[in-house]
C-alpha cells in the first residue's frame, strides 16, 4: 500500500458533511483496504465552528473560508457539500481545480447550472470532478451510466428522483389529506428543501436529470430544456381517480433524445400501479435506464439522507484514492453534443378532470372540442358528486400536447368550466 | 486521445463473444469518446472457424489455442467467453496474466471454483482480472459493490440471479403446468445449459452467490460453502399454495456474515408477493443490497442473454482502456479473510407440505412431533383433496433448520406419511 494517504478537505458540515466524517472515521481500515490508501481529512469549514454536529472536529484544521480550503497545498481532494449554485461553493470548486485539487460534490444545482464550464476546467487541469452524490443519493447511477453501462447507447433514462415529493404524493393516497396539509407535515417533518419550491417544483429532480441526461447522452447539461412542473397542483381527487384506473400519480423525470431534439420532462404523470416506478414508495427513488444492448436496468435505493449521500460522495473518493481518473460526464466535455431542446414532447394518453356546469349539452361541447382538436377518447366517464357541478374524467388516446392544449383552450373558452380543466400525462413505463 | 488503441483477444465466439464483435464494431466511434481509446479487436479463438455466426472474423486474426491467443504479445486484454471451471478457459486466463495482459471473463464457474489462486496471480503481476458479465448478466452489480457502495460495510447480499429458473417457476405458475413439463419447454427454447444441472440444480447462481459474497465481505471465494438446493422438487401445488398465502416461490440466494460463520444459500424460498423479489418474473435478474450507510440498494435487469451480458463485457473492457485499475475482488486478494460456513442457517419461518394417510389421530401426531421439536405453528390447514391421502400444509413461527428436520424425521418415523414432507424456507425480504 502507498505511504500517502488521500486528504480531503471538507467544506459544508451539514447533514451529509458529519455523514462522510463519521463514514471516514469509523470505516478507515476497510477504506484503506478496498481503496488501496488511508483516506483522512486535513480540514473542514463550514459557516458555524462551534456548532455540535454530534462529531469531534477539533482534530481537523478549520477553515473560515471555503475557498481557502479549496486551495490548500495539503488536500488532494476538495469535497464541496455546502450546495448552492452560485457563491462560495463555485468560487470554491473553481478554486479548487485551479490548484489542482480533486472535486466531489453532492451540489447538483452547481453542476447543472455551471457544469460544462467546470467539467471543462477540471479536464484542462487534469483532475477528477465527480458527482455521484448529487443525484439519486446513493444510489451509484453516475457510475452505473458512465462506466458500468458505456458499452451501451441508451435511449431514454427515466426516474423519481426527489423523495420529498414522491413522499407527499404517497402520504396523499394513504391518508387522503390534501396536498397542503401534507406539504405542512412534510415541513414539520424537515423534509423540505429551505426554499421548498427547489422539492415541491421540480427543480430539484430537474437538476437531478439534466445531469443524468448529459452522461446518458453525451450531450451538454440543459437545465433550462427540462420541461418542468412541480407537484403543487395535483389533487387528491386525482390520486383517487388514478387509481382507481390502475395508476399512480408520480413526479417523474424522462429524458430521451428523438428526432425532434433533447426531450428532457419532469413533471407529474400517471405510471401504471404494477409497474415499478408506480410501486414506488414514500422516499425511495428509482432510475430506470434504457440501453440499446444491456436492455431495461432498473436501479432503487434511498435518494436523499446522511448515510445515503454520504455513501455516494465515499465512492467517488475511494475512486479517486484508487487513480481512477474519468471526465465529468464520461467523455471529454468538449466533445459534449449540443442538441436543442425538443419543441414538443413525445406523444401520448392524459387525463383529464374536468368540473363541468351541470346542464343539458355541456358534455357534447366538450366532446366536440375535443374531436375538433383531434385529439380522440378512450375511456370517459362522469362520477357522482355532491357540489352543482359535473366532474368528469377523459383518458384520450394518444395526442400530442399541442392538440391537447388546443382542446383544453377551446373547452374554457366555450364557458362549460366551473374550474380550469386538470390535464396529466400517462407515461408509458 | 492517446494514439493507441486497447487490443482485445477473444477466445469464445458463441451467444456472448458474437455479442461483443458486434458491440466493438457498431458502438465503435462511441467507445472510443467514452473510453478515450480505440477499442480494437485483434485475434480471435473459437472451437470452429467456418461456422456462420452473422458477423465476419475473417477480418480479425485466428487462433487454433486459446492458450496462444492470451498470450500474443499484439493484445492487451484476453477475454475469455469460452466457459468451463477448467481446461481451456483456466489455462488460458492463467497464460494471459502469466504473459501480462489483462482479463474479462463472464466465467462464473472459473472464477468461483479458482477465483482466490487467479486473483492473487493477477495481482502479484499488475494486471486486471474483471467479471462483471459473470455475475446477473448486464446488472453492474460487481461495479456497484466494489466501487459506487465501497464505503460501506455491506451486511447481507440477496438475489434471483438464474434466468432459467426463474423462467421455469414463473411459467409453472402462469401456466399449471408441472416442473417437468416447463422444464422441456426451456430445453427446447434453448434456455438451458448443456449441463441443465448447472441451471437447475442451482449451481450456476452458486457460483454467482459466491462471487458476491468475496466482494460484499472481503471473504475468500468459498463456493463449496453455499448451501445449494436446486428447483427440481418444486411442484405447482407448492406454488399454488404459496400464492393463496401471497408468496411465490424464487430460486433465492443470501450471502451474510453472521456470528457463526458465512451464511451462502442458494435454494427455493417463499417470499412475499409484493416485495421487490416476489414481482420478479421470467429471466429477469435482482440482486438487493444491505448496505450500513447507504441502507437498500436494488439492482434490476437481464441476467444473460446476447446483449446484457456482452453490454457487462464492455464495461470491464472500458474500465481498463481508461486505466482503471482495481484488485478483483475489490481489495488485494492475500487480505481476503477465510471465514467458515455457518454450520447453522439464520432462523426462519418454513412452509410445510405434508401428505398424509386420512385417518383419525394422524394431525395430532404431526402437531405432537413439531411440538416436541420446538417447531411452533403460526398457521395450519388441511385442504381439500380427490387422492385418498389428506394434503395438510404448515407455516411454522420462526425456527431453526436443525429443529425442522429433526421434527420432520420424526413425522416420517411416525408413519404417517403418505408421500415425503417438503419443506420450503420463507425468507423475510
Amino acid at each position: 500500500m502507498p505511504d500517502d494517504p488521500v486528504r480531503l478537505g471538507l467544506a459544508g458540515l451539514g447533514t451529509v458533511g458529519v455523514g462522510v466524517i463519521r463514514m471516514v472515521e469509523k470505516n478507515a481500515d476497510l477504506l484503506a483496504l478496498r481503496a488501496g490508501r488511508r483516506i483522512e481529512i486535513s480540514a473542514v469549514s463550514a459557516r458555524s465552528r462551534g456548532r455540535d454536529r454530534g462529531v469531534d472536529i477539533t482534530k481537523y484544521d478549520w477553515e473560515d473560508d471555503p475557498v481557502a480550503l479549496a486551495r490548500r497545498e495539503d488536500i488532494d481532494i476538495y469535497v464541496e457539500l455546502m450546495g448552492g449554485e452560485d457563491g462560495p461553493a463555485k468560487a470554491a470548486v473553481e478554486a479548487a481545480i485551479a490548484a489542482g485539487n480533486h472535486v466531489v460534490t453532492a451540489n447538483k444545482a452547481l453542476l447543472a447550472i455551471h457544469g460544462q464550464a467546470l467539467a471543462e476546467q477540471a479536464e484542462a487541469k487534469a483532475v477528477a470532478l465527480r458527482f455521484e452524490a448529487a443525484v439519486a443519493g446513493g444510489i451509484p447511477v453516475v457510475k452505473a451510466l458512465t462506466e458500468g453501462l458505456a458499452g451501451n447507447r441508451i435511449s431514454r433514462v427515466m426516474g423519481v428522483m426527489n423523495g420529498t415529493c414522491n413522499y407527499i404524493l404517497t402520504r396523499m393516497e394513504n391518508t387522503g389529506l390534501g396536498y397542503d396539509a401534507v406539504f405542512a407535515e412534510a415541513a414539520e417533518l424537515g423534509y423540505l428543501e429551505a426554499d421548498p419550491n427547489l422539492d415541491v417544483g421540480g427543480i430539484d429532480a430537474g437538476h437531478k436529470l439534466a445531469l443524468l441526461s448529459a452522461i446518458a447522452f453525451g450531450t451538454k447539461v440543459n437545465f433550462s430544456g427540462v420541461d418542468l412542473e412541480g407537484i403543487q397542483q395535483v389533487s387528491v381527487t386525482d390520486i383517487e381517480q388514478a387509481s382507481d384506473m390502475g395508476f399512480r400519480i408520480k413526479l417523474l423525470g424522462v429524458a430521451q433524445v428523438t428526432g425532434r431534439g433533447l426531450e428532457q420532462r419532469m413533471q407529474p404523470c400517471l405510471v401504471p400501479v404494477k409497474s415499478a416506478l408506480g410501486q414506488l414508495e414514500n422516499a425511495t427513488n428509482m432510475v430506470v435506464i434504457d440501453g440499446e444492448d444491456v436492455g431495461r436496468i432498473v436501479l432503487r435505493g434511498a435518494g436523499a439522507g446522511q448515510g445515503p449521500t454520504a455513501s455516494a460522495v465515499l465512492g467517488d473518493i475511494i475512486d479517486i484514492a484508487r487513480g481512477f481518473r474519468i471526465t465529468t460526464f464520461g467523455q471529454p466535455a468538449t466533445t459534449l453534443a449540443e442538441i436543442q431542446p425538443a419543441q414538443a414532447s413525445t406523444p401520448a394518453a392524459f387525463y383529464l378532470r374536468l368540473t363541468l356546469k351541470d346542464a343539458p349539452g355541456i358534455l357534447a361541447k366538450v366532446t366536440r372540442a375535443l374531436a375538433d382538436a383531434g385529439v380522440s377518447i378512450d375511456r370517459m366517464r362522469q362520477y357522482s358528486h355532491e357540489e352543482p357541478a359535473a366532474p368528469v374524467l377523459v383518458v384520450t388516446h394518444k395526442t400530442t400536447r399541442a392538440e391537447l392544449d388546443h382542446a383544453l383552450s377551446a373547452i374554457k373558452a366555450s364557458g362549460v368550466c366551473v374550474r380550469d380543466p386538470v390535464a396529466i400525462r400517462i407515461e408509458n413505463v
